[in-house]
């Protein structure tokens, strides 16, 4: 097996928060509308995607710094570290993003979601059905 | 930004399912505890992770086929076929697994989980808290 594996994202989101380090601030509550545009050559994929269905996104939070791995979560600087593990935090080995949201919209080069707490420009690296007993409560 | 983005694994799946593909057939129920064997550079990563907290853990996928972007959900090949952002195929672009689940024991080089759907061996990539509104129902 190699010892590391390559990404080239499929998609990009579009829409979502303008200023960086915003999305740290937000859960979905006040986050806006988002389109989770896919490359062309990734929208056969989307294929048979139903308008209203619930999906699990995963962005790649490119500007996360990755040699991080505590952090104090909520900010709070006068409480204990935390292992990045335990927290949302972007500076993490592998600095994913995971998002469940709702797409209002299906088009061929991408799905509308109702809201995404996450910035403008972010590689989106995969795309999965919410699956009871898998990825669900 | 890059065009590509590299993963190093953070660790491995350790028990689990023990025959390739046999995870497809599973969703959580029969299938078995597992260990999240964390690589000893990320287990900092971990701390302050509690017993008892549900997570996500997100897997390479790292036999799966990424030039198929299409399926026979379920394997019922006379069926439409499916794009794979829509189906848990381990078949596409970027293969990922996705599983959400309850750690029972924290140890100092990883976690034991309640039951994982996934090959033994398989690289983990990425382990999250669930938290409610982002990334759970």
């Amino acid at each position: 097996m190699p010892r590391t594996f390559t990404l080239g994202p499929v998609g990009l989101v579009r829409g979502g928060l303008k200023v960086l380090r915003e999305a740290r601030c937000f859960y979905a509550e006040g986050a806006p509308p988002a389109f989770v545009e896919i490359k062309p050559p990734f929208r056969r994929s989307l294929r048979g995607t139903q308008f209203g269905s619930d999906g699990m996104i995963i962005t790649w939070l490119h500007r996360g710094r990755r040699h991080l791995q505590s952090t104090y979560p909520e900010d709070d600087k006068t409480g204990p570290r935390s292992g990045v593990f335990r927290t949302r935090s972007p500076n993490r080995p592998e600095p994913m993003g995971l998002h469940r949201r709702r797409g209002t919209e299906v088009r061929t080069d991408g799905l509308l979601v109702d809201l995404l707490a996450s910035n403008d420009g972010t590689p989106i690296v995969e795309v999965k059905p919410v699956v009871r007993e898998v990825n669900d409560a």
